[in-house]
């Protein structure tokens, strides 16, 4: 094989076919896109391949819609805030928020995504059996929230797409059986939206990537906020108070 | 004042307002959300604090969709692609690409839509201001495409909305004013995207933050194609093409 | 030309050399820099091609010494503690500390630089033109030390650079000027950083690149520290303070 | 405990103390830091809470020197050049880097400290239990080197520590037990680096810190390089190379 052929194959992909004047999208030329696929219909489109169903793109859009935002007390977004007032671009505060969102910070959707798989075949022992490994499970329960104003609207639209069999129902019927077993601890809104995207299809590491896009919108708002307020070198907590030190003392005079 | 009311003030926001069991986008409820309004809906809605027309929303998912992706010869692309293969989450692989959409890398939108605003106001010399100071406008010109094949459907839908009354026309007139002087080079996608960000009402610093939204799908795309690949340490090249080395030689045996 | 060539090219640098069982540094075999070179001595190399004498190297070191951290005030600082707690690596949580290092944080070394060239050339007039353009002058007064603890010891080293004739002087006596006309306006520690710099004779750029270096050491301790407290999803204020909401409320009952 | 007791304890640290006028770093006063301690030394000192022996510095030393570069075909490299022609600052193209150095790529350094120690505790057996997990042991073999020129004069470096009484040795045997037990794939870089980082009494994630803060001196190198070299948006492959398209076709015309 010759040597430009590989440096071909080193970046060969599936998604996206760029020649001079022609784009396209999985196979759609993108003049067909615009104006005639939502922003939500060409997230699914990027991911799978295919278009969604009005049905399956409503409940992602849900999803999607959810979880753009938990205010500054959320690192993603103070970190993003902090970095506006820096002297980098609104990219690099975008992107600063986005490198938190790991396995503790929106990760718990991907965990949960497998937990429910998981009580969806073994509905009897599975719980048990994850408790038993860490206290707290993936997707349920919340420092803030007793109930969390996300959960019903939700679980209802999934219900719906039961009822009307555009999705099958037993990552939904798992999670009601985890929060019966966790009684009162409730489902939290990276349980909520683990169950959409399970229910839809989608593999678990992509309900971090679908977060990543829904918290963006959050992150670039409450950067670009912090842009109007003029501040500079913002640290987390007013000038005023001082850090308190713990460490050793200077000996002597 | 106290320290505690300073620390509350310090992160004062009128993004969103979250208490237990309270979730408040831009003063509205996010279950009234969720359901309702289209995920390109709630981004106009947290950028801008009112939401969307259905004409306004429907220009806003057209330029949304338009520029997701444009191949691994995007530096934003690629290295989130190889960042999916250093042992990292998904999250860091985006935060990798959207760190370099930087002032060269998407940051035109936000620069043309200044020439547009200055077009706008003064058609007669504005372009021959703007060429005396840089041979390369903003928004125009593509080293790829010499017809971009999103340039028709995303100007036409702006037209059509000049028709209907839902933006003013202003920024588009400014945009065929510097095709025509510059002709035979053509508007790009910065450009037809920052004719419609201007006919909207955003501010130009917006049009960096759009484009990061957007091509946050692609990169996700790519970055997510790339873990099924299974590389490890991507570099740019294949192994067996060894770079050009230009330094000094050691000297002697 | 061929492609393989092309490619090839493509990644040319002068900066090192690696083919199988050999590794040069700006033409040096690594073996001989591991135990002859110290790190700042390798830091000179890689940036200049070669290598500082034991003078130069000693004004490098005090430099880099000097930046290393400013407690968790500092965006930089904060921002990777508060990664650390999120779930992703200790390279992750660097990165975003890193991010923040820009215009407005660090970035103040390099614009320095350039003004103290213009001082050393234009001292009699210099000062009054850039006052005129801006307030601040970069490099000089501190928000919080009104003598910084860093001046003294990093401008007498230089002092001693010059009467060993190790660098020439201009740029100290460029500094000086500036901070006698700006009276009690003091020289901070990017103002101070920069006079070594361009002492050296790095280019303006590198007094960014080395504060990052010299930064990332007191980032990288900051989160590791805070990675052994074991707090999750650490936000800037204790979950117990509010921030204000300064919003629009929801209208009716 | 009021808030603002809350809010400073929020922020505790003991790395460094920072008061109007006054730095110390662990305990010490900047000031005395500048001019009398390397920046190996201080690396130490802000890991550690301790200066290091002249002898513990010279095998930090050493292993900071190894590990600065390895080319363009390093993940981290290639995407720091990249970043580097985006329009962003060079603060941004080094996080873009350092990024990348995750469990993959820089990681093995950690994963190799946890094999030695247990080689250590149990040579008899653990060689043989870590192969039947993964084929690959993290520290051991290159895709590249067969013999890695760094390894010489770093193991040789320990040995003459061993000698000298300033560390015992038990990690440097660890690593020869398994090169013996591998035989003939190498002890590489991280392998080495993870020995030093051991015997000096590191913690295993402080050897992916120690790699972050050396390797971005390469990193910073090539960004650098790459500015002066007048690039715009940087792709992986020449613009003349198109990368292979593997997706569906668009049927019929």
């Amino acid at each position: 094989m010759s040597h430009d052929r590989e440096a071909a194959d080193w970046w060969a992909t599936a998604v996206s076919r760029i020649e001079p004047n022609v784009i396209e999208l999985r196979g759609r030329p993108v003049q067909d896109l615009i104006g005639g696929v939502s922003f939500a219909g060409v997230i699914w489109l990027m991911l799978r391949g295919d278009l969604p169903s009005p049905a399956q793109e409503r409940l992602l859009e849900a999803a999607l819609v959810s979880s753009v935002d938990h205010g500054p007390h959320a690192p993603s977004i103070a970190v993003a805030r902090m970095a506006a007032t820096c002297g980098i671009g609104l990219n690099n505060a975008v992107a600063t928020g986005v490198n938190l969102l790991g396995d503790v910070h929106g990760g718990a959707g991907e965990q949960c995504m497998r937990l429910l798989a998981d009580v969806r075949d073994r509905p009897a022992t599975a719980v048990a059996q994850w408790r038993a490994r860490d206290r707290y499970l993936p997707g349920f329960g919340h420092r803030f929230h007793t109930v969390d104003p996300r959960r019903d609207p939700l679980l209802r639209a999934v219900e719906q797409a039961v009822a009307d069999g555009v999705v099958e129902g037993g990552y939904l019927r798992a999670a009601y059986t985890v929060e019966q077993q966790l009684h009162p601890v409730p489902i939290n809104i990276d349980g909520c939206t683990a169950v959409v995207y399970a229910e839809l299809g989608f593999p678990p590491p992509l309900a971090r990537g679908l977060f990543v896009l829904s918290r963006s919108v959050g992150i670039l708002a409450h950067a670009w906020e912090e842009t109007g307020q003029g501040r500079r070198n913002k640290g987390p907590i007013p000038p005023t108070i001082q850090p308190t030190y713990t460490g050793p003392r200077r000996s002597g005079p």
